[in-house]
């Protein structure tokens, strides 16, 4: 008899799939001179309001198109549209950008005739302006469906700001015996001048997943993808993950408690995953994707905190920049992260070369070390051998395009 | 009646003052041949065994001096001599690294004719490496008094790893009727090429106090001074503070319950302060001293953490660096940090240049707040408006030379 298949085996991936891949979702984007040419403002509409889970920025300043979304949600758990803007964050706007959010919101609901509770308002772009909301509201009307050319790349474009590619991915698997897809796409390119350090994610699934069953899984599937990935340590007023679920694929309701539930919940984490590790590799001023895997810790948190610890090193950053073995500077990133660390038990290994056994220098050939950290991706394992935990993380190298990116002139 | 005099006001500054300052100290510095051609070996020798405070890097990969340094401590509270090289910090080096430091002690030991307990050790520079031992032996041996010029120049030259001026600073006051001097010298220039990442300070003080109370002090006193800076927000696995009081002021010994022990903690305060500035503006890569007040915190520890958060943000540091009056990349790095914030009650300037008030922005010169961060000396004031707390944190700017002194390679 053939074992039965793991999840990471039943989910497969859809090379030219994204947002519009799951049945019953339409996009679009457009330019509303929000930026200088680039569309600025794009929209999800899903065919019915679907099942909604969202996740928020950890910031103490959070951005009004996030309180508006929220207010949203609360509703019913069920968004229909979801409408975003680039160029401007409306975060640090006081009660006059809380009512421009409101304003965009309903600007929405009317141009699509959708509830106002049905729609999702995010924004990314430059802290403590004010959103131009002549823009804003005849570019939300020349949205209506049957104007706009309608794809996922507009939507994928608008939302950009210092990205320099589109983020997209797509992953099926047969649940219940059904086809179900989920399709993402995000944008986030590390911390971003001028203040655009946004990162959203956009899922949209025609899963069938009640409200409060979606948020169990986007909460446990956040914590080890879009969590996971660092540019520079800062976080933004404006980030947000927010999945659609229409139900349109036709499967029966899922619940922790159905025993395909683990097979959408491995879905959901390759495409957060897809999407968070193209963020990594696009950061600002990267040249170089860096993947740090922990094992052997006390718990899969505290591998989590090793491996972000490891990924968001300056130090470790900039040797990896400068193609140079410093195996010092992960030693220093592990000393420093909150886990339980045994000095005298750690492995590092860079690639498949082992540099550290037992915290004991091993030999190996600089040459060699050198050549695998000219590749663009970069694997780091660290094994603390104190216990069964695993985690990893995601970022990319510091280089003298970061400063300069950062250092310029808002204008 | 005139009113009392405060702390900061009985403390006075010694301009050319530094280690020596204080009665009954010798110290010296050369070169062994651990580096090319700079001073390696340093040491400083107090008359008489001195009290003995010292912090301690939090790394979970302590260096191996360190753990001898403690040691001796331990013993009796007391050090007479401080031996320090630099270009090897004799971190994760296992047993034999270990076995090496213990014999660095024991060849200060026989050379200066003092007990072995009475040693403190401390190294600085690449980790994973071995000693030399020969290079030390020789260059220990060379070191003892009628040799060495001794003076405070070479050892404070003998400890510099990237860092590229020497630092000292030097304070004085009445207590108990007597004059009392703190004196003291660092190292550190951030995270330095290569891992040679230590934080090391040295002070000299001839007030009588017993090592507990010493040990409260400069555990008081670090807090607010050498912790509240970063250069990168690596922390390294040799960083030491040790603190040394002879008690050749001739005071009567000083407790937490003497009426001038804050006149005391004060001294010891101004001293780190100095140098921790001292450290900060020279940074890798440096070009502006970055000073962040935080008032109307929850608690001091809250006004700590937002501070630091905000001299640690690279947004921040790179925004400094290109001149630009980011306040968002503020706000950003505030709304990040672990304590109670009220998004709408936060207050920013920069400079006298108030840019946020009551989280609303305000109108300012765009001209003005770029003339002001042309300067070499940056302050940032945050009220959060939530209590009483109060905190501050000193760091520096990230430049292009950051990265290229920290991406280069090791040899």
């Amino acid at each position: 008899m053939k074992q039965a298949l793991t999840e990471k085996e039943i989910v497969r991936k859809i090379d030219s799939g994204g947002i519009l891949t799951p049945k019953g979702f339409k996009a679009g984007g457009i330019h509303a001179g929000l930026r200088y040419s680039k569309l600025d403002i794009g929209v999800i509409l899903s065919d019915s309001p679907a099942s909604c889970a969202a996740v928020y920025t950890t910031s103490h300043f959070q951005a009004a198109p996030i309180k508006v979304t929220k207010d949203s949600i609360t509703k019913e758990g069920k968004i229909q549209a979801v409408i975003v803007n680039s160029a401007c964050a409306n975060a640090c706007t006081g009660q006059r950008g809380l009512d421009d959010a409101y304003k965009m919101r309903s600007l929405t609901s009317q141009a699509f005739n959708v509830a106002e509770h049905y729609i999702a308002v995010a924004s990314t772009g430059v802290i403590g302006e004010f959103l131009p909301m002549d823009k804003i509201e005849t570019g939300i009307q020349s949205l209506v469906p049957g104007k706009m050319k309608g794809n996922a790349e507009d939507f994928q474009t608008a939302i950009l700001t210092t990205d320099t590619v589109m983020k997209s991915s797509c992953f099926a698997a047969e649940i219940n015996g059904k086809t179900v897809r989920v399709g993402g796409t995000a944008k986030g390119s590390g911390m971003i001048h001028p203040n655009m350090a946004t990162m959203l994610g956009f899922i949209t699934t025609d899963a069938n997943v009640p409200p409060q069953h979606l948020n169990t899984a986007l909460k446990e599937v956040t914590d080890i993808t879009f969590n996971q990935i660092t540019v520079d340590g800062d976080t933004s007023t404006n980030d947000m993950v927010l999945v659609l679920a229409n139900g349109e694929a036709g499967n029966e309701p899922l619940s922790p408690e159905h025993p395909e539930w683990s097979v959408f919940v491995q879905l959901l984490k390759e495409s957060c995953e897809s999407l968070a590790k193209q963020i990594a590799k696009d950061g600002e001023g990267a040249t170089k994707l860096v993947e740090v895997s922990v094992i052997g810790a006390a718990s899969n948190e505290e591998a989590r905190a090793v491996a972000k610890q490891i990924v968001g090193s300056n130090l470790v950053k900039t040797a990896i920049y400068g193609a140079d073995a410093n195996w010092g500077r992960i030693i220093g990133a592990v000393g420093q992260a909150n886990a339980y660390v045994n000095p005298d038990l750690v492995d590092v290994k860079l690639g498949s070369i082992e540099m550290l056994k037992a915290s004991n220098p091993l030999i190996y050939s600089e040459e060699e070390a050198k050549a695998y950290l000219e590749r663009d991706k970069i694997e780091i394992s660290v094994n603390l051998n104190v216990g069964s935990g695993s985690g990893m993380a995601w970022g990319c190298d510091l280089s003298y395009d970061y400063v300069k990116i950062n250092a310029s002139y808002r204008t």
